[in-house]
């Protein structure tokens, strides 16, 4: 027969065993973060409308979805979790309690152009608060606390959370007239880190902001100092209303999040961070592990001032953000910082050496009924060939089950890494596995 | 500005909050005891190359598929997590241990006609042990085993794992001359169940099975008595070799089902089961809960000589079983057998009655720090108001925290179901929250 080759599509991510276990291991923590916060789960269709998921997207977001035809209905893939968050309350809003706090972990698509290191198909870990009708200041400084929370957990501690918000840059667009190139200005803007100030002033150049704006502009962004003081450089500048209301704003979600538990060390202020995605209008926040600068921004969001327009006349402000949890996983594990440390889920392996399974089986269920991960070696093969089975897949200890050992009541628990063998009884062998 | 519907499509569930938390806790109940019985996790992408996902489909299944281009791409939805098993076992050969024990939770997506309680986009969580060129029938009785603990955990007693071996029937169709159409005559007896003896009949007279291997198949299937009773009244019929070996392959699965620790009352021989699917070729397993058989089984499988010929030379016998997510949880939901006893996932929420959060904000990090999930109400409204939030959500505990409480150090806790209320200092609160 002819074979088909088993091929995977570039772009999307499939992991071996070992490498899923600690995949998923950080999805967890992620998951457990959100939930200690107080976070409600959602769980939203892969497939929408065509017409419901692009109510609102256009451009470069539109030419990657993939949109297709089944039956006579135009169907799309989610790009994001946010758009089905927006359906979602639009649709339920009866039947939610506002603030409503939700979490969603799932599979998003985008039909990039595939090159090492992005993905097709990837998960998002979001967060949002959505307010009915409004949504006070604070949330913006509760968000980052769980930010900070997590990638505690995940094991990182020299990481910085940045903070802007997208209407002091706005203000000052106002002021030098170019608030109808603001979105392409940002963008631009945006791009600082990865493109250098140079870059930035020659793209600047090319959608024609005068030189005189471009230098207040390159000015603004490259007020110093610590967060207090970039605060007070800003409220210095002598700017109109509505700006100085907005360094208020910042000024107060700086401010909480120290409240909020976050050491100085792990945030500040800068002004450089624009987002690219047009729908953030307040607090916008990036991420960053300081070691690891080119892995970009690991966790991004923001505030918005009206999440579902498209679907209801309800304003429903809100703030959220996002971990690309693949990209991350696949950055840190081609670094190297993550170490494939389990290559199995088992914590013990019982090999049977006898016919009658009955004592091994309920050796195994004893382990489990402590929540013991155990696993049984049925196939009739040799010893030799069982401990090289458990030697592959690095499971901790071995339990060798014969005649003697029932007989005594004893059983020699193997330590797979040092070698050590102790002869024990059932309520020891848990004690030790518990460990 | 024209609204769009925030819609979702017919077929795809989407749950609020409270049933997603159930729905959420069901799952990992699922995932728990697959990892304690030493499962593997892998996760495949949802989109892959039509050629390989369709390598062996046919018939039924190939109507039901999402299949589209994007660019010059052919691509497809996977409609089970089986066929990823096999592409992610021929692929990863090299890389993997055999016996390779692997679960897999995960959407998957088949366009059938909607109709009440049919999914579109629904979970399915399997797991399969795949041996390499062989597997121990040991395995067979093994899965059975998980399948039971897992329905133990979701709470339910009265349901029972039928169990049959598809060459027993394979064996009577060559005794009677009907291997031919023996695919169209299981299909047939598989519905015995939900159209009754009689449309079985008349199905297979309508495929011109004679009315004298009608009247063998149906006194077959209909061999009466406890599961030991039919095995021996299988051996007593006078039914060719193959045959009579396979009676002896099912007593061995029964017999170990028993050690295996499944109480006598969860499980029996059934032999008018035989899986629609082609693939099973030994062992197949079906479940009930016995109040509710319109449920139809809750969690099927069996064993399988190759799983992967379609990609590989590679022998790859297997025995695997799957729980169909949704569609349970949306039948328990239906039946009323699931009660919403969650409204929201904190365990508390903190009610600040001041403007400097720090206070409120310690004692939730305190609270998290003991994994007692703790929402804190940010939004500045009205004491009643706040509390409505608490009530409606159903969070078990409120702590309000005022000037007072902060300067005694004791916070009043209110059991929100009884009204109770208890001033407690911060390590007694953890205290009754850890209950």
């Amino acid at each position: 027969m002819g074979k088909t080759e088993p091929r995977t599509l570039p772009g999307f991510m499939e992991l071996l065993p070992s490498e899923q276990i600690l995949f998923d291991d950080m999805k967890q923590k992620i998951e457990k973060s959100y939930q200690k916060f107080g976070f409600l789960p959602i769980d939203t269709p892969i497939i929408e409308y065509a017409e419901v998921l692009l109510a609102k997207a256009g451009g470069e977001t539109e030419k990657q979805i993939y949109r297709f035809e089944k039956g006579d209905t135009d169907l799309a893939l989610r790009f994001d979790l946010t758009v089905p968050l927006a359906k979602y309350v639009a649709k339920n809003y009866g039947n939610l309690s506002f603030p409503f706090r939700r979490y969603q972990i799932g599979k998003v698509y985008r039909g990039e152009r595939t090159q090492k290191g992005r993905f097709r198909e990837f998960y998002q870990c979001d967060i949002d608060v959505i307010g009915d009708g409004e949504l006070d200041l604070i949330n913006d400084a509760e968000l980052p606390s769980v930010i900070y929370t997590i990638f505690k957990n995940l094991g990182f501690n020299n990481f910085t959370i940045r903070v802007n918000n997208r209407k002091i840059l706005n203000g000052l667009f106002e002021e030098i007239g170019q608030e109808e190139k603001s979105v392409e200005v940002l963008r631009i803007i945006d791009k600082i880190d990865k493109i250098g100030k140079e870059a930035v002033i020659e793209e600047l150049e090319k959608i024609e902001v005068s030189k005189d704006s471009i230098k207040k502009i390159i000015d603004f962004i490259e007020i110093e100092g610590t967060s207090e003081e970039k605060i007070e450089k800003l409220k210095k500048l002598e700017i109109k209303n509505e700006t100085f209301i907005t360094v208020n704003e910042l000024e107060f979600v700086i401010k909480n999040m120290g409240t909020f538990g976050i050491p100085k060390e792990n945030y500040k202020v800068d002004l450089t961070i624009a987002r690219g995605l047009d729908y953030y209008t307040g607090t916008v926040y990036e991420t960053f592990l300081n070691e690891y600068r080119e892995l970009g921004s690991v966790c991004s969001g923001g505030r918005y001032e009206n999440l579902a327009e498209y679907y209801t006349d309800k304003k429903l402000p809100g703030v959220g953000v996002s971990i690309g949890l693949t990209r991350l996983f696949y950055k840190l594990n081609e670094l190297n910082l993550i170490k494939a440390k389990k290559k199995s889920i088992s914590d013990v392996l019982i090999i049977p050496m006898i016919e009658d399974l009955t004592v091994p089986i309920e050796i195994a269920s004893e382990l489990r009924k402590s929540d013991i991960k155990t696993e049984i070696y049925l196939n009739n093969k040799k010893l030799k060939a069982k401990f090289k089975y458990a030697d592959k897949l690095e499971i901790p200890y071995v339990v060798v089950i014969g005649e003697d050992e029932i007989e005594e009541n004893k059983y020699k628990l193997k330590d797979m890494k040092t070698g050590n063998e102790q002869l024990v009884d059932i309520s020891q062998m848990i004690k030790i596995l518990k460990q």
